[in-house]
Formats: structure tokens, sequence, C-alpha cells
């Protein structure tokens, strides 16, 4: 290493979390010169916007529109124009058009840009102005490799190492160690790009990131950084977005958190989660400073749940114009907490709430209902199902269809599982879907992940709506949220107690009684356990695995279920039935349910939709499975 | 060059074009163990299975499951151990449990495994014995990366060119070129497998592939492999899979049609479209050989659409297990074709049509209903809306709303459109759904690309359906298929004449009369035109390349429209209120609705979905599009 790091002591620094609105290059643009003049006026130094500040990040394939690229260039150049008297970092999509992308389609980066004095400054061995990405995640939401190339194919077509391409930027006062999102998280990779940027000498290292809110992600990052930068023995930036971006069938939150580590592990936060913050820090840069104040690696709770579920919710409706919403509600646990959650948001007036009685809804759930209504103070109405469901039945049961020549004669029998969808689609596709119209809004979908799960939903009926809110949270976890609505957000009983005690249930069979305490089939504390561990574990498990864990004993552990299998299930046989009938919905109709349902709000790993891809195939079963299966019931 | 090619003059070889069952890999073992088994007693020499052959290759996130990934791997050993006296060629995921994919789960490579004598042999340089796919498609319905990591990757991490990798597979008598799918399609990489493989001495090329249907891709597959045969010198064997494969959204249909190219660039088909064959040839191998019959570059056309339709369509009801079908017929185009093509599929007596007439029903739509339903001799119901319209609007227009303490009121109130939906609504969602129940079967959606483009549709109304299965043809390939139909499939006016010349119309209001010749506001010649360009197009046209055409006045050429834009919007006014009209369906309410749509069957470039991924942003125009309106606007 033939050159020393800069002299400067410190840097005046502005790290920027703005909120990126996906496919407004302009609006973003506005955004972040209107900030390049206060940090001019305040002679700040340095100025850091996130990953894709100008494009955005998901964007389905908008992409493949040369007109959006050619947009988002000429704003990177505004933003270079007014880059006079200090550094400015930024995010963009860095096209260029004399290549070709692997499709065909022009040559996109992921790119980091410096700007200083209106130049672009680029590391020094690569063929470009700014800075590539180089580790593409593919996995989750993600789908960079469909869109960027990266710059491990750029030194493979240069015929060059890829450390030649990747080294620090160095602009008239400071050498600095840029690098994107996903460069910093190199565990699983062969390539450590931060490795390779480490053998020069580096005054400070800055991630620019785009990166989705996802339950406990923070905690892991600062263990993550915090290890980088000790290692690093520098100050270490990471400037997140935040906002809401959505893949069509799933929305994501970005929830910022950006942060300065230094290098003894310590950090200071330097942006509100779900806020648009400007934090100013003057950064010492020598060698073994200590500026960090804190180092608390505290997971995620329910406080967090609900703020990602808050902000999510309140951005996608300003993201679709939404100003008034309807929501049924049930009298049971999972109507209560969106509508509980909406009624922070709206004003009342604009969160009409729905009770649709049918034959076999209680008195219990309708007083319930009321005293939800009651104690969020909207407006609420009463229209009942039995009259639309006797006509439909009416008219479809017993119904003789032939053949205009007669030669064919049948007579139509609807079950009873039958008339119970009529009944759920009547009052989503027929009435809701009706009263928001005259409403004018839009109504909500209240299912919970454990019902998506195993479509315990009816597609058309409970599963319609313009977003599913709470479709990310098990069952358990919705009786949690509830809690914490109560005890915290309003700190009075909305949600009265008689919803957290009564059986839940669909109420659309006699079967299904709350008053002799009938209700769902699902046991949601042993069954959300179970299917977490087939949806929500990074090496997801399969009822092979399952059944192998059942037979060693190790079930509840590795489920990290507080009971005894052995208590609902005493036989084998009684396990297997079990497992096979959720294993059996959750890869058959829950599947195709799934496909025709509205988007998902995700907060955890392994959001239904784009995060969780799946393909319509059937229930299925290995052959260790069933060998498994054969030992358990004969007692082999 | 050392070696020399092997001394064989011809090799006896069996191309298994098989049906791989996404998710089966016991089922497609047990057919592959078959035909290694027929092979063997015919005294073929080298047979070759397509890529992926066990597992299938569509599976969303299936990959995750290490259940899967232990089944595919011991029907591998399987298949090997069947492979005495003959050589198997065949593609499967092949695992390194020891390493990880970029994602942290373990190490999956896209694999062609070369089986001889019980031994797997694979090429020279690797450190595993098998091929590995080097080149990953991450475009239209590909999730390469995603799940496989690629030969590139690892040369990487080997720290080894990647030609020491690549090299041909020695087989006791042959040399194999050994390649995957994408290998082949090289014109967009910066490595050409095929290049490399081919500084070795090769007996005969080998292309595995999973390569879904999609119009006109056949013509340019053989002009690709045709080429690349000429100029390798050598035989070039291609075997596809036929079956049916899905990502959730979107459908595909895989269309076999495997092939042998001789260095004179003809060929020899060796597997009949969407057929299970066994096509055995002797390959001559001496340098020049001629065998090829033919060089046939047909364009697709209607029948290959119809032919891809039909299949899928009967793929699809069986993967769901789907026996019987309600098809709403409205007297239109759509549901007509939908009608004519279930029942090339369905005995009469399991294809249950339904006409289901409201308020501006005309007595036109019903008596083509009826005229339909006798040519194609099922079932038939008249079901009627009024109604449940009726109660539907006496329930909720007009209905007082107001909280319990009476501070809020607010009397709701339907609007036309509002009337409309909840007809469309009706229609589906309470009739056809029921219907559909009580005959045992599901509903269709008859949806055309057109509509759902732009969002001409109502959910849980017209979109609803358990599959899409015209919802990639644009209105235009409709009529076409419609005419098809008649003239080639049936040979017979199934659907009737007055179903083409009738005003294509929803019904659902006085604005709608078709006996008035009023009807859809979709302009089908010029939109499907327009439409394509935002859609289909490779690289993808927005309004500002649009709007750029029309001021050169190239559009119409552009768009390949047999049409004068200023017919129908004699000013640059109306053109551009038209653009935009359609442009804010497309990416506002369009979006939404696709969201939540019933999987689409795709056969062209682009269908929605998962070939089309999209994001939910609202409308959407870029600067220089402002700019050119200004001036178009202002005459300047």
């Amino acid at each position: 290493m033939g050159q020393e790091r800069s002299q400067a002591s410190a840097i005046l620094t502005r790290l920027v979390q703005m909120e990126v609105r996906p496919g407004r290059p302009r609006d973003n643009t506005a955004f972040m010169l209107d900030a390049i003049r206060r940090a001019q006026a305040d002679n700040v130094e340095l100025v850091v916007f996130p990953e894709m500040a100008i494009p955005g990040y998901l964007l389905g394939d908008e992409w493949e529109y040369a007109g959006y690229l050619r947009e988002c260039e000429a704003c990177g150049r505004e933003i270079l124009a007014a880059s006079q008297s200090l550094i400015v970092v930024f995010g963009n999509v860095a096209i260029d058009w004399a290549r070709r992308n692997e499709d065909g389609r022009p040559r996109k980066y992921n790119a980091l840009f410096v700007a200083e004095d209106g130049q672009f400054k680029g590391p020094a061995g690569s063929p470009y102005p700014f800075v590539i990405k180089t580790l593409m995640p593919n996995y989750r939401e993600f789908d960079d490799s469909r869109h960027f190339h990266d710059l491990r194919k750029l030194a493979l077509e240069e015929n060059r190492p890829l450390s030649d391409l990747l080294t620090p930027v160095h602009t008239r006062r400071l050498k600095l160690g840029c690098f994107l999102c996903e460069d910093a998280w190199d565990a699983d990779y062969a390539y450590s790009p931060l490795e390779i940027l480490s053998r020069h000498p580096v005054d400070c290292f800055i991630n620019i990131s785009a990166s989705p809110f996802t339950f406990n992600k923070n905690h892991k990052r600062n263990r993550v950084f915090s290890a980088q930068a000790v290692r690093l023995k520098r100050p270490l930036l990471y400037v997140n977005q935040v906002g809401l971006q959505n893949n069509g069938k799933t929305v994501f939150t970005f929830d910022g958190r950006s942060c300065i580590y230094d290098s003894h592990g310590r950090f200071l936060d330097a942006g509100e989660p779900f806020a648009v913050t400007e934090q100013t820090v003057r950064i010492p840069l020598e060698t073994g400073a200590a500026f960090g104040t804190g180092n608390d690696l505290r997971q995620d709770s329910v406080a967090d749940l609900y703020q990602a579920i808050e902000y999510g919710t309140r951005m996608f409706m300003r993201q679709c114009g939404v100003r008034r919403v309807v929501i049924g509600v049930s009298g049971g646990i999972d109507s209560a907490v969106v509508a509980a959650l909406y009624r922070r948001i709206l004003d009342p007036k604009d969160l009409l709430l729905v009770n649709m009685p049918g034959t076999f809804t209680s008195g219990t759930t309708r007083n319930l209902s009321r005293q939800l209504v009651a104690a969020l103070g909207c407006p609420y109405a009463e229209i009942p199902i039995p009259d639309s469901v006797t006509l439909t039945r009416s008219q479809v049961d017993g119904l003789k269809v032939a053949s205009l020549d007669g030669h064919i004669q049948e007579t139509l029998k609807l079950s009873g599982l039958g008339v119970e969808n009529v009944q759920a689609r009547d009052r989503s596709s027929r009435i809701l879907a009706a009263v928001a119209s005259a409403f004018g809004g839009v109504f909500t979908c209240n299912a919970n992940k454990s019902e998506v799960t195993v479509g315990y939903t009816t597609l058309y009926g409970d599963l319609g709506g313009y977003l599913a809110n709470i479709a990310d949270l098990w069952k358990t976890e919705v009786y949690a949220l509830a809690a914490y609505l109560n005890d915290t957000v309003y700190q009075s009983t909305v949600i009265p107690q008689g919803i957290f005690d009564v059986t839940p249930s669909a109420e659309l069979s006699p079967a299904q009684n709350v008053d002799e305490g009938k209700g769902d089939p699902i046991r949601y504390h042993y069954h959300d356990c179970l299917f977490a561990s087939w949806v929500e574990r990074w090496n997801r498990a399969c009822p092979e695995d399952i059944l192998d864990w059942y037979h060693k004993g190790t079930l509840e552990q590795e489920l990290k279920w507080n009971g005894r299998i052995a208590d609902p299930f005493p036989t084998p046989a009684d396990f297997i039935a079990d497992l096979e009938r959720w294993w059996n919905q959750f890869q058959g109709m829950g599947v195709a349910k799934r496909i025709q349902a509205p988007p998902v709000l995700a907060v955890k790993r392994r959001a239904f939709g784009f995060d969780f891809r799946e393909s319509q195939m059937g229930p299925r079963y290995t052959a260790a499975y069933e060998r498994l299966k054969q030992t358990l019931l004969t007692g082999g």
C-alpha cells in the first residue's frame, strides 16, 4: 500500500434518510436537490443518500422502459450539477447504452455515484465513473440479477480481476470506501467487497442501502456491520431508505434506521425508524476514534410489528389514493385488530364498520362488534345476508340444467360447505364491494397468515379486499398485536376482552357455534409453529422433516412449541392425520387461493407472494416420508 | 488439441421427449427407468432425457425443501444404477451439501448427468461428475439465479478459468459436448459455452432443455441451433420437455419439438409438438454427414396458439384435478371461444354453460348464447340476476350509516359504475361460484389480454375464475382463434356468425346497448397494437416513445397497425387524451386487478404475472413526455 489515508481529521457529514418514491424519479430528485441546498447552507462536507434514491428499487419490470432509464439518467445529471462545494453520494441506476444486459436489453448497473464540484468520481481502475454493486441478492423479494449486471460479471467480461475494479473513490479531501447494500452481507459469497476495498487506504466506508423492514433484521445488521467496522478500523456509514415499495403481490416497508458504526463496534443511530430524517454528524477520522453511543442489540418486538404495519398501511393507502375504508367486522380478533389499526390512520368518519349477520351469527359476536364500534367511534351498519343467501340457494340448489335437445339432464345440489362459501362470498363480493363503492373507498382483507397458509378462507369471500395488512402475522401474533393496541397504542380497551375470549369461528354453520365453544379447526398455538416451519424457516421443513422430529422426540423443540405433542395427538395415527390434513391444504387449495389473494403487507421473512414464490402442483410427499410413516403406523 | 475425435461412425440414439411432472420426481424417474429398459432392449447406445427431467423446472421456491432435494438425488442414483450397457444423459438438480448457495442454503446446480455402466462421467477439469449450466436466464418467467449456482460463479470461486471446467464428457465410445438450454442462446452473454466446448474434439453436441412454448420461439431456435451446428461442424441434439408447469400467477406449456441438426443447417424433427415421444435415430458422426430432412423456418400461426391453449388447458385441469367446468356465456366472442375450447376437452355432460341475463341484456346476445349452446350440445341454464341486483341496491343505495353515538351520519349512494360492477360480481361471485360448487367443478375466467391490460374487467366479477386461458390473447387474436375453431377445429359453425358480428359489449348499462351498436370503449384494432407496444415489445414503449413516434409520423409503422391515426383521432389533443386514458388504466387499476386475477395461460412473450412482473405505483409519465405533449398541444 503506497498510499496513506487522507489527513482530514473529521468530516461534517449528513445522512439523508429520505423517502424514496418508487417510479417517481423527479419527485425524489426534487427532494434531493433541496437537501443538497440545505447541506450547502450548513457547510456540510459530505451528504449521503440511500441506494436507488432516484428510481426506487422494487419496481417490477419498470426497468424495461428506456424512457424511464433516460429520466433517471437526467435526474442524476441534475444532482451532479448541484454538487458544488460538497461531496454528494447517492444511488441511481447507471446505464451503458452501448452494451447489453444478458437479456439483450440496455446494460444496467445498480450504482453508487460520488459527485463533487460537478464531477463524478469513480473507482480508480473502473471503466465507469461510478461504483457498481458487486453482490446481487436473488432471494426473498429480490430480483437483482433480473435487471442489473453486477461487478463480477463485468470483471469477467473485461477479463480483469475484481480487485482492479473495486477500489476506493478518491475525492479531493477523502478516500471513500463505497459499497451497496448486499455488498456488506458477504457471509455466503465467495467474495468480500469490503475485504477487497480494505486493501487500500480508506478514510471512511459508506454503505447505501434499500433494505426493507423485516422482523429482527436490524438486530442482525447491527451485529454484522459492527463487526465489519471493528475489522476495518474505520467509521462505517449505513444510509437506508424509508417509504413503501411493492412487487405487486407483496408490499414492503423501508424502515431507515440509518446508523454510523465506529471501530469499537459501537454505533450512533442516525435515523428514526420509518421517519424522513437528516442527521448531521462530525465524523472523526483518526484511527480508533470512538463516537458511537451504544451497541444495543435489541431484538424486535410486537411494537416493531405494529409500527411497520401502521406505517405500511398508511403509505399503501397514499400510494393507491385510498382515503376511505370499509371493514367487515365479525366480532372476531382479526377484524377487530384491522379496525383498530385503521382507526389510528383515519378520521372516524372515513372508516365504516359493517357487521353482516347470517343465520349462524351469534348474539355474542354481534354484541362484541357493537362494543368495538362504540370504542372506535366510527359509523356502523348492520347488513344481513340471509335474504340473499336464500335467493342464491333457490336459484342454484335443485336447479335443473339440460342440453337444448334434452339428451343431457342434471339437477344441481349445493353441499353444506357450498352454502358456507355462498355466505362468505355474499358478504365480501356482494355487500362489502358495493358498500365500499357507495362509501367512496375500498374494503379490507382481514385474513391472518395461519388461515392463508392452509387456505382456510373463501376466495371472493373473506379473502377479498384491496390489501391484506395482517396476512403476514400468525393468529397468535394477531392476539399479541391486539393486546399491544389496547395496552400501549390506545391505552384503553378498544378491543373488548370478549373478542379475546370468544372461540375463533367463521360462524357459517351450526358446527361453528361460538356459544357452544365451537369454531375453527386450527389449534393455533401448535399449528402456527408447525406452519412457520414450512414457510418461515430459512431451510424450510417438509413433512419428512416433521415426521423425523416426531419420531426422534424433538418436534416440540424444533418447532419452538411450548407444548407436548401427545396431548392433542395421543397416537402417531392422530398426529399424521393432522399433519397431512394441513399439508394437503397448504400445497393444494391454499396455493390456488393465494394466487388470487390481495397484496400482503410483509413484515417478516417469507411473506406470501413475491417473497415466498409458489407453483401450483398439488400436495406432495417424499418417499422417505412414506417409509417413516409406515414405520410409525406399524409401530416398527 | 492433442486428442482426436472418437472413431465411432454412427451412434444409435434415442431422444426421449418426456412429460416432466413438476414436483413429482418419483413419477418422472419411474417413466425414465421404463424408457431406459426399452432402450436397452432395442440396443440403443445413447438415450437422452430433457433438462430437469427428474425434479421439473418451474417449481417456485420448492428448491428450499431439503427433503425435496434429497428425493431428487435418490432418483438420480436410480437412473445411474440402471445405466448398464448404454449412455444415459439426463437433467437433474445437483446438490453439494458441503457448500452454500449465495442465499446461505445448500449449493444447487442445474446439471446434466452422463451415466454409463453405473458410473457418472463428468467434464475432465470439473470438480464434479456432472455438467453445470453456465448461462442463467433471469428474464421473463425464469429465476435461475435465485436457485442455482452457475458455472461462472464456480470458476471464480475456484479461481480457475471457465474453460478449465467446461470440457466435453468422455464416455467409453464417445466425446459428448454437453450443455443446457440457455447455454446455446449465447448472443447477449460475454461467454459462449459452445465456443469453449468446441475447442476440444467432440463427436456430438447435446443440448437438453426445459423450454416453454412461446409463439414463434421455435422459429428462432431453429435459426440459432442450425447456425451453431454449421459452425461446429457436428451433429447437435436438442431434447426438450413436454407438459405443463407454472409459477403460480402464470402457467406455461412445454412443447417438446425435439430436433437434431446436421452440419449443413438442416434438421430432423425428433418429437411432435406437445406429445410424449421416443425418437430413435442412427446419427452419423463422420464430418459433414448430412442427415437432416428440412430447414423449414416456419413462423407460428393461430394453429400453434390453438394447440398450446388446448393442451395447456387440458393439462392444467389434470394438474388441479378439475373434471367439470362451468362457463358463463354472454353471447360475446370471448366466452364463446372459451366454451368451444373446453368442448374439445370435455364430454358435453361435464361442461355447463350458464347465461345470466340482467336488465340490460339484449335478446340478441341471449339468442346467440342459445345458438352456441345448441351447437356445442352442453347442458345449459339461464339464471337471471335482476332480483339479486335489486336486493343489493335496496340494502346499500340510500343506506344510512351512523356512529353509535349519532355524531357521524352519512347516506350511501351507489353510482352508475357502481351498479355495473354489482351486476358483474353478482354473476361470478354469487351465481357462477355457487353453480360450479353445485356442479362439482370450477368456473372459468374468459378475459382477454386487451381487457386485462387496461383493467376493463370487474374484480370478483368477470375477472374471477380458476384459470384465464385466453388472457394472453389480444381481442383481435381471440377473433382469429374463433375463426380457426369454426374453420379448422370443428369444421362447422359452432360459434355463430352473429357472435363475430355483434358489437363487443359488457351490456351493463343503457350506454352498452348492442342493438344500437354501442359497446366497449376499446377500439381493438388500434388499441391492441398500442397495448402490445407497452407489454410485448422486448424494449417496451412508454408514452414518451408513443408520442415521439406520433410526432415523427411513424406511429402506425412502429405499432405495426394497419390504419391511419388521424382517422380515429383527428387532433393531437384527441390522440393524447386517448393515450393517457388507457395508460392511466394500465398503470393504475389494471395493476391492482391483475394482482388478484386468476392464473394466466402464457402463449406469447410477456404474459401477465410472473413473466411480466409489476409493481403497483400508479400512472407515471416522464418529463420528456410532458415536454413533447406541450409542444404538440400548442402546435409548437
